[in-house]
Order: structure tokens, then C-alpha cells, then sequence
């Protein structure tokens, strides 16, 4: 098995992910001052986490005020989609030669969408707070701390040959999916995370694969009463059984992006110890000949 | 192999789910007569999926009007959640004592939260069309009807010793999540969705399984250019790729419980090809005992 404190494990980052991983804090576009309210905001593509979570404060349309579109990158447009926003300032984010604001496809631009978007409609205090969780988070995760006192490094050893599956608290939104995506993107992992109404499927999904198929590594987010019953009848039914304490952050959004950096991490060293490139410019250049 | 077509391959169903699969349409319980507007809907548990189709018409919550709670049974209970609705009559939905209108847990239930909705809102027009398009689902799908006419039988086949991952359009909110769900309740397995942007997913996710893991089936629903991609990209990257025309239906809330109740079909016919009891009364005995 590779070694995560050795320094050849690292070659395979070619591409030089675990840079963008370490400064991603304050990167990305910034807003030349607040855009008028109200707020509208909806994302394809890659955009698609960070306007889930300003849900939280913004409408998906608005007809006055500013209307932000985090056009993502290669998801296929949606036809009508400017239209339900007349009246409305436009402006759009991405990669494509008509926008406003240029943002290049990354695994990681979840943070650098919500990072303009707080900036953009005056919430520079809620960036803080994400961005002193992130450094904390870095501070703890980076390839310069041994495995001894690395929880990511830790966790990308406990998924090394199992397929995770994300048990996420409802107070997160999209957090699951978006530790799907980092997992996949960064990780080359497959990872899924059961629908809503989770128990009945933890009794019934997993019951008949005990004896076939992927080990499956359980990975509980938060430290409610769910957790504890999700907890009580996994425990028979998973290869293993992972439990991912509460980032030092205050407030849900910050947490939420702390354990979406904590997994970014850990899919980083997962390609690492299965020796591939945690880089995925080849599957984006893909993306760009098929649509 | 077990035989779709010979009846004793139908022992295993003790419990008579192919009698509830068949009499799925106009069951459940019926209101006396209209709600009072405007209206609110919140769904827990099973009654989820219901709750997130009634999106399209309803608030989640309502100050005045009524407020109509689906318990959904084994879901834990969120504090705060009666107090949000204060000013509307609460209708509580589910099984537990206090409920006003009773609906028993079942892997169908969703349909039943659905049309005591749709009664109690008066769009009975939008039940009918469901309706319609559930029964002509049922007479190509049931039992009686051979493997070579049978959509459901031979999407069971094609399923066995797969794990699926349902591709499903935008405009069906929830409806990937409720197949995961009746795939796993009655069929006895686990299945899986891709996250939003599941273009990139699909190129690094599926890349590094290639050569290890369960094979996996993909099922694309709708019929769009989104599907053209995903389907470019998959051919080379999944064991087997099933695509599954739009049911013959006006609108797509028809359409989409449409196609639930093909996959719950399905389900059945998959959990009878395992030889496991497509039931799951047991499942739910043993979370009554843990929640």
C-alpha cells in the first residue's frame, strides 16, 4: 500500500491539486462592490451547490435587482432560463465567452461560486466565517501533517477499496451530493448516499448485499438522533462504520463547506493511494468534444 | 434462473405485494371534501416524495388555510415543525395515534399521500390523469402478461446481479430518489443516483471502476439531449445501458409516478428473480423496535 508521509506518493499530482486545494481560500473572482437586491440566483453544472445553499437567503428568480446565473460549465443549458429572470440585472458566471464574470471549471469552484455570491450581496461576515473553517480545516489536513495527526489522510486509508456512502443531516443541503461529486471528481471514487426516508433503505438496500458486491463504508456526517438510530442499524450492515465529527465552525453554511474541504482532502489522498492523477483535466477536455 | 412466467416462482411473495402493486389506484384513504386554501405541505419519512411533488403547488409552510403534515412514519420527528405552521388547520398525515387522517406504511405510500393531496386540494383532474396512466402501466406490466410483452420482467432481467444508477431529467424533482427507494424496499437492492452536473461525475466516478466493483446498469429515463450525452459517455464506462421511453401520459406529474410504478413492477419482479420476500414488513417491525 502507498504511503501518504512519503514524498514519491505524491508524484502522480501532476496537475498540481494539492496547490489548488491549499489556496483555494480567497481565490476565485471578486465582486467590484454589492450588486443591487433583490437577489435571484440559480446554477447548472458545476453551480448547482452553491445556488442550492443561497436558497438560504435568495429566491431562484427575480425580476428586479440582480439575477445571478452560475452557468457551470458543461451542463446542458436550460432553455427559458433568461427569460424567467427579465427585469432583473443578469449576470453570469462561468467559462463561456458571453459572460460577465469568468470563473474556469474546477472540482472545487463550489466554494468559489458561493465564495462571489456572498461577496456580491454584502455578506462578507458569513465568507469569514467559512474561510476561518477552511484554514483551520487546511491547517489539520495538509500533506505536511502525518498520518498519526491527519483526519483526512485517516479517513482516504478507511475508503481505500470500499464504496462510501454519505449519510448526511437534512439541516446540510446538497452536502451529500456535493461529497458524491468531490469524491468522484478529485477521488476517482464511486460513492452514493441513500435517498430521503433513509432508514427503511438502510434496512432493506443493504440486507441482500451482505454477501455480494463492494465492501461499504458508512460515512455518518453530524451527531443528532438520527445519526445514533442510522448508527444502531448500519453497524450490522457495512463493511465499516465511519464517524465524521462536527467541523469547529460557526454556523451550518460554514460547516457544511468545512466537511465538503475535509472530503476534498481525502479524495485527494484517495487517488493518491490508488495512484491516479487527482487532477481531472482530461475528463473536462472530454466533456468539451461530447457536448 | 428463475422463471417470471411460472407461478412458482410467485411463492415467495407471502405477503401478497403483487395484490397491492394491482390495486395501487384509488387506494388509500379519501377526504370528506376540500381543504381551505392556501395551502402548505410538509413531508417526512415516507411522505416525502409526495411532499416534494406538492412543491409545484403549495408552500412548505402556511399561516392560514391548511397545513398538511405527511408523518410518513419511521422518519424522526423535527422539533419546531408544528410551530412553523401556526394559523393553518394541521392535518397530520401517517400511522402514529394522534394523526387525523390515517395512511399505514408501505413502500407504495407515496401514491396515497399523493392523491389524499390532490382530493384535498381539488385537482381530482390531475389524479385522474395519473390514474389513467398508472392502469395502463399495470396492464402491460402485471403478472399475467409474458416476458415478451412485459416492460417490467424484462427490465428485472436486465437489473439482476447489477446495481443500478438512475439517470433521470431535471424536470421529475425527487423521482430518482423514489426509484432508489422502491428499488430497494421491494426489490431488496441497492441502487444509486448520480449528483447534479453528472456529466463530470459519470467521466471520473464510473473511469476508475472499470476494472473492479459490482457491474453496473444504467438506467436513462426521458428522452432529451441531456440523455444523448449521458448516453455517449456511458457506453464505454457501465456494463449495460437500458433506456426508458416516456410513459404515455399528460403532464409530468403523470408521467413521473408513471414511471415509479413501472420501476415498483420492476421491484417485485427483481426481488422474486433473488427469491426474497418482495415484502418488507419485517424491515419495518425492526425499526419500529429501533426508533
Amino acid at each position: 500500500m502507498r504511503d501518504l508521509d512519503a514524498q514519491e506518493t505524491y508524484l502522480v499530482d501532476r496537475m498540481g491539486v494539492a496547490f489548488e486545494l491549499r489556496d483555494l481560500v480567497g481565490s476565485g473572482p471578486t465582486p467590484q462592490g454589492p450588486y443591487a437586491g433583490p437577489y435571484g440566483v440559480v446554477g447548472l453544472g458545476e453551480g448547482w451547490w452553491a445556488a442550492r445553499l443561497a436558497q438560504d437567503w435568495a429566491a431562484e428568480f427575480t425580476h428586479s435587482g440582480t439575477q445571478f446565473v452560475l452557468e457551470g460549465g458543461y451542463d446542458l443549458g436550460e432553455g427559458g432560463l433568461y427569460a424567467a429572470a427579465s427585469g432583473a440585472e443578469i449576470v453570469r458566471l462561468g467559462w463561456r465567452e458571453h459572460v460577465e464574470v469568468e470563473l474556469l471549471p474546477s472540482p472545487l469552484s463550489s466554494y468559489r461560486y458561493l465564495r462571489f455570491l456572498l461577496l456580491a450581496t454584502g455578506q462578507s461576515d458569513q465568507l469569514a466565517r467559512i474561510d476561518g473553517a477552511l484554514l483551520a480545516e487546511r491547517d489539520r489536513l495538509r500533506p505536511e501533517v502525518g498520518l498519526d495527526k491527519n483526519p483526512a489522510k485517516f479517513l482516504a486509508y478507511s475508503l481505500l477499496e470500499r464504496t462510501p456512502m454519505f449519510v448526511v443531516p437534512r439541516r446540510y443541503p446538497g452536502l451529500a451530493e456535493a461529497l458524491q461529486q468531490v469524491l468522484a471528481r478529485i477521488g476517482k471514487s464511486l460513492s452514493f448516499t441513500p435517498p430521503p426516508s433513509a432508514l427503511e433503505f438502510f434496512l432493506t438496500a443493504l440486507e441482500a448485499r451482505h454477501e455480494q458486491g463492494d465492501p461499504i463504508a458508512a460515512v455518518l456526517l453530524g451527531d443528532d438522533e438520527r445519526k445514533r438510530v442510522a448508527q444502531e442499524i448500519l453497524e450490522s450492515r457495512v463493511d465499516t462504520l465511519i464517524e465524521l465529527p462536527e467541523p469547529e465552525a460557526e454556523g451550518t453554511l460554514a460547516k457544511a463547506l468545512a466537511y465538503w474541504y475535509r472530503l476534498a482532502w481525502t479524495a485527494y489522498y484517495l487517488a493518491l493511494l490508488y495512484g491516479v492523477e487527482p487532477g481531472d483535466w482530461e475528463a473536462l477536455e472530454h466533456l468539451r468534444q461530447a457536448t
